[in-house]
């Protein structure tokens, strides 16, 4: 793993530049296209290509269960993370609709659900059943948590090895946004009860006092942890998730490819803060697709310095927010490989 | 036109009730695909449907000329016109790549461009030649005004019975910045300068002086003319433009035809102001897809009440806005499609 991370490249600034004058001699006012014009320059330094092609995009989802589940801090039970894996393979979830809308791979990776998963469509990765309960024990071990990032890493290299252009990591696991809002807490150095519960939603939806109770584990689960916030395996160990570092290994392994990543909502960028601190780099390989409504996720941005695409009032993970401002990065690619320059579509330009 | 209008209904608030119903039965957290749901909640009003298709969408541009190109508004001589129809015809602009990634039908009318226009695959509706410059005389007679939203209609009707689902009202005229200005201020009931300057932007990329000019004249016409803000037609023949008088057309079309219609920026929505004045029912009927960078954009949308799905600093024009945010229409519809209920899907629900 470590290896591999010392693979990923800073981005290629000078192709941006090279595509940023390409941009302008494209037939519109210039500067016209505002945000699709910046994530065009991005896909060039990103993928080192005058003319990056994005389709097609793969969709990973990493499905984990977690063991602070058990404390009551999510409105829906424990077995919801098998049952939804099913139901991906079935294709009744939000996630498999969006997914096919935009052409993309899906891939459903078990790296830690509860239960025994059958089914020949799963990639099975199980690196243990469920995490341990954060609020009192550590969720893996050191090796478990780089076990989950190199599997990560390995199946976003076999992807676009395969031809996917551009990756999204999804997540799955009842109880993820306790340990998703952990991590950010952790790496915004907030330690107070009063800072935690500013970043502490409802999640699946739970009630106002439930919401209480999940602020209380966060910063139980803080304090008697304690996670040094500079080191990104000892975070992940101790209060992080195995789908976590299954993304984060995603991130990772699509900026070793210079490929895109379009982060989703908290849980993928509670895994993005994670993937930066193992790797600064892997920063500018990141696409942010939009703004959640938890509120834990304003602050995850905040911390990456990050605009995301889209406000919707999302909430859902799966990656599917992800998937739904994928075709804004499509269009920027397809923007820099369609349209005619003034001279080529002889057009005349600003007088 | 009138008796068309006349058949325009309101949307169908208890499919919307249904609908809403349903996407609660849908595995995902209740309420967590935000503006998402609100979307389908609303396709389902507007088409009656309780499984609203919107493959695939159409794309009407209109294109016309502007009189007061000749004050000297814009960055681009008006030329450009004719110049960016021809590009549409060849699939070189912003509106052929977003259109063709979105599988959308392309039609590209020349209700009024200066020159004489020879290419088979333009539909020929030209009303005059240009607009008269609104500085001075009238942009065209009321005959013109409706005879423009008659053929908006017809080509929107016609669409739709070949099986267009939803539709975008594209625009293409140098000079029409100012023109929908003049509405917006005229709908706002500005008549200070002070007022107009606040709502009048750099449309294609004038310097600071040309925009001071481009504010004096859009003043200039509102104190000319003197057009009556409960007057759609007359705010179209003294300060209109042949392709935004379409555009209402388009928009009145798809309302009657009981279809979405997506609003892209500035001259979309003056064109939008004006059908609304025509049949307030037509509201309802609208997406509005993104927030221009031009300033009088949002002063119409709040005319309107709406709040739009993006937020890109796009300011080009063509449909382009329209056509990027259409995929989040898709998935609107899509997730009513493809979803599994709690039931079907075997999934717990909240417990």
């Amino acid at each position: 793993m470590r290896e591999k991370i010392k693979h990923i490249q800073p981005v290629n600034e000078q192709m941006g530049q090279t595509v940023a004058r390409y941009i302008d001699t494209l037939t519109k006012p210039q500067g016209s296209l505002g945000r699709v014009e910046e994530l065009a320059i991005q896909l060039g330094k990103i993928t080192g290509e005058p003319f990056p092609q994005m389709s097609h995009p793969g969709v990973i989802i990493m499905a984990a269960d977690h063991g602070v589940a058990r404390e009551g801090v999510s409105a829906f039970p424990q077995e919801v993370t098998s049952q939804m894996v099913y139901n991906f393979v079935q294709g009744g979830a939000a996630i498999n609709s969006f997914a096919k809308q935009i052409g993309a791979r899906l891939e459903i990776v078990d790296i830690g659900v509860l239960q025994d998963m059958e089914d020949e469509s799963i990639t099975h990765r199980k690196v243990r059943n469920g995490t341990g309960n954060i609020a009192q024990e550590n969720a893996m071990t050191h090796e478990q948590a780089e076990q989950c990032i190199e599997i990560g890493m390995n199946i976003a290299c076999k992807q676009i090895e395969q031809g996917v252009k551009c990756l999204i990591a999804g997540d799955m696991g009842i109880g993820n946004t306790t340990s998703s809002s952990a991590i950010i807490a952790c790496c915004s150095q907030y330690s107070s009860l009063e800072d935690i519960a500013t970043i502490v939603g409802i999640g699946t939806g739970i009630n106002t006092k439930q919401l209480e109770h999940k602020q209380q584990i966060v910063h139980k689960a803080l304090h008697f942890h304690q996670p040094h916030s500079d080191d990104p395996i000892d975070i992940l160990a101790k209060i992080g998730g195995l789908e976590i570092g299954g993304m984060v290994g995603v991130m990772l392994g699509a900026a070793e490819q210079r490929k895109p990543i379009i982060v989703d909502g908290l849980i993928s960028t509670a895994a993005a803060l994670v993937a930066v601190k193992l790797c600064p780099h892997v920063r500018d390989y990141m696409i942010f697709a939009h703004l959640s409504q938890e509120p834990g996720h304003r602050q995850a941005l905040e911390l990456l310095q990050a605009r995301p695409l889209l406000d919707l009032n999302l909430r859902l993970g799966e990656g599917s927010g992800a998937a739904l401002a994928y075709p804004l990065v499509q269009a920027a690619a397809n923007m820099l490989a369609d349209m005619a320059t003034f001279d080529s579509g002889r057009v005349s330009e600003k007088s």
